[in-house]
């Protein structure tokens, strides 16, 4: 008799962002008229930049010619690929990692879901609470989590994450073997400092946990008071694992290629106690379960590191953040309080006293038609604010601000 | 204190490609001036087809402008893809599939491999042997095998799969939950009745059981007493998921895409006893563990569904089916006994009397610089057998086999 994975009873509805496309619709029906900008939603609106079309069209050719098309390709990703991220990303900030460090996948959201594969059940997991549901709910579909109770899971560790502390949680005080850590953060769009990693990454060796490091909003950085890599910290390569994408970077949402570093001396223990090394489990999980990623795809993705490339992404990277400079200052300038949107493309606005954030969310809806997320949708702590994004285009960003604007808190 | 997954130390190594390319290296240095031919590993060799080819060049061209631009799109495959395969790879067999039934995906290795997810860890599998690897090494890595003694998991139920069942193997004598079945097969090539299947239809209803249909070679079928889909078979979707792929059916095994489908009727028991639909299961592990396949590459998909791009892929599956003709004649013309290669593309070589898989690979390699793969690397029961595939060239393809004839057995 077949039976389903008992875990899965465990998962709480994911009704965010279904909730608040049915509050949209019902919204457009009865004000069919209303001129409705999304700022809600993390995806990206610039288009591919020519140099990434450009490599995309000529693997296409490739593709259809008997003498250069290309089969299957290493799971792990071409060596073409992999050699540049080396030397692109990393030894531009002084950090050498090995090609075989890195693996190229469809998607940090993969990554990321299925990295706790190679863990035990019994590990227990911190997340920071508001948090990017996909680290708790693949953890949820395996076993580590327990029940949630009152939307709280009973084996999970939190680590409250607000204005309080200055979005730089707290060590847990509880056990915890593996952490996840996102900088720059989404949803709160803030940093950690450079000093305040490094501790972590000492807490972690102290505490023999792993840390998984999402850097997928490395690019857009401005401050210098934080890390673009995790292994700019002494000792991380021991500790920490680290996620990165195209998909903000490059406008890759669509086009799907990310990486993952999993560096040779990161190590868990095994039943027996031993140190075992984290490089070949991944290798093996990706050799079993994944095929790589289309070789069309990792051309374009090649292309990203190219001088024109280069030159193109840095472009849509300032298009956006001028984008959250906009929304950051007009909203300052009315007197709301708001965090992010120097080093990340989002923007974490502070509800006025007494609103909740689905106050905020529907203030925004009804009177000037601007779709945003609560923040309460990305855990209990995220209560009380509302995260806008720098993707959409320059004249709806400056339209939203100057309509918000009108708005009296 | 974080621990790895004690799994895994259950793998066995895959060791089966690696011999075979350190044998082959060791032998183009003893014979630099050996002319190799290669038809060891099942992959394609034609370039992808005209119709697919400028489908993915125009969505790469929307890819470019902002007013096309395709950011996040739906995880489970867009709609244009999901009716097109609906209408394209079911409704001609009159099957009705709801596009809902439909999982797209970046392949049928990743699906196979994370399938095992949606099961509680105690289910017991049953695979052939020989068989493709991933059924049985993803299981390990969920904790459903035991250990490996002698090669064969403590906790699985292997079907011996060979000429004396005439590749037909006898139903589970134990207790089993999941079984895998992949038809046409690889590695043997071979098919099961339609009359056969049916009686597994049964035999998983009757021992509540699920079905893993694995048919991604089901594009070369060219006998009429099997299935295209398992779902020709009455009850079928009451028990059974379906693997299809677009790698060797459109040679898309460097492009990468794939699909599954998960009735809504399929359900397993959850831990109360109580009927559980698969499905939504399904679909909660994708949304959470998986961003759909590139845009590009869902359009060049659904291109293999219009006229041309069918009349295109046809061609090439009738080009690989001549191959296999080639390949099966001409051994049976100097007496071997050969399975497979009428409804897949793999021929299945019972090795002559004495001579182990390795044996007649070695001969082959160092009489004729043939590349082969043998049998026992899918298996115990893959003993005395050895695959050879008609992804060749037609060129290729006869020089072996002409090289082949000059050998005494």
């Amino acid at each position: 008799m077949a039976t389903v994975n008992p875990n899965y009873e465990n998962l709480q509805g994911s009704y965010l962002f279904a909730n608040i496309a049915r509050k949209v619709e019902a919204f457009k029906e009865s004000h069919p008229e209303a001129d409705i900008i999304r700022l809600g939603i993390g995806d990206v609106t610039r288009p591919l930049v020519p140099a990434v079309i450009e490599a995309i069209h000529a693997a296409v050719e490739e593709m259809g010619s008997a003498d250069t098309f290309r089969g299957y390709g290493p799971e792990q990703g071409y060596d073409f690929l992999r050699n540049a991220i080396a030397e692109g990303d990393y030894a531009p900030l002084g950090i050498t990692i090995q090609p075989d460090e890195i693996f190229v996948s469809d998607g940090a959201k993969s990554d990321v879901g299925n990295i706790q594969e190679i863990f035990s059940e019994n590990n227990i997991i911190a997340i920071t609470d508001p948090v990017y549901p996909v680290y708790l709910d693949s953890n949820v579909m395996g076993g580590r989590t327990g029940k949630a109770i009152n939307g709280i899971y009973e084996k999970v560790v939190y680590l409250p994450t607000n204005a309080e502390n200055n979005f730089s949680p707290a060590f847990p005080k509880e056990r915890v073997d593996i952490v996840y850590l996102c900088c720059p953060n989404n949803p709160t769009g803030t940093v950690l400092s450079r000093a305040r990693l490094a501790e972590w990454v000492q807490w972690c060796k102290d505490n023999e946990a792993i840390l998984m490091f999402d850097s997928a909003y490395e690019a857009f950085i401005t401050s210098t008071d934080t890390v673009r890599s995790i292994y700019e910290i002494e000792g991380a390569r021991e500790v920490a694992i680290e996620f990165r994408s195209f998909s903000k970077t490059a406008g890759f949402t669509g086009t799907r290629c990310a990486y993952t570093v999993v560096p040779h001396e990161v190590t868990a223990k095994n039943a027996e106690g031993k140190r075992v090394p984290l490089n070949p489990m991944w290798n093996r999980r990706q050799t079993t379960k994944f095929n790589g990623v289309p070789y069309i795809i990792q051309r374009g993705a090649a292309a990203v590191y190219t001088p024109e490339g280069r030159a193109q992404i840095k472009e849509h990277i300032a298009y956006y953040m001028e984008n959250a400079r906009i929304i950051r200052e007009g909203l300052e300038a009315i007197g709301l309080t708001v965090f992010g949107g120097v080093d990340a493309p989002y923007i974490w606005i502070q509800a006025p006293a007494g609103m909740s954030s689905w106050d905020l969310f529907d203030t925004l809806l009804e009177k000037v038609h601007i779709v945003s997320t609560p923040g309460s949708g990305f855990g209990p702590e995220g209560e009380g604010y509302l995260r806008l994004t720098a993707f959409g285009s320059r004249e709806n960003t400056i339209r939203a601000v100057d309509r918000i604007k009108t708005l009296q808190f």
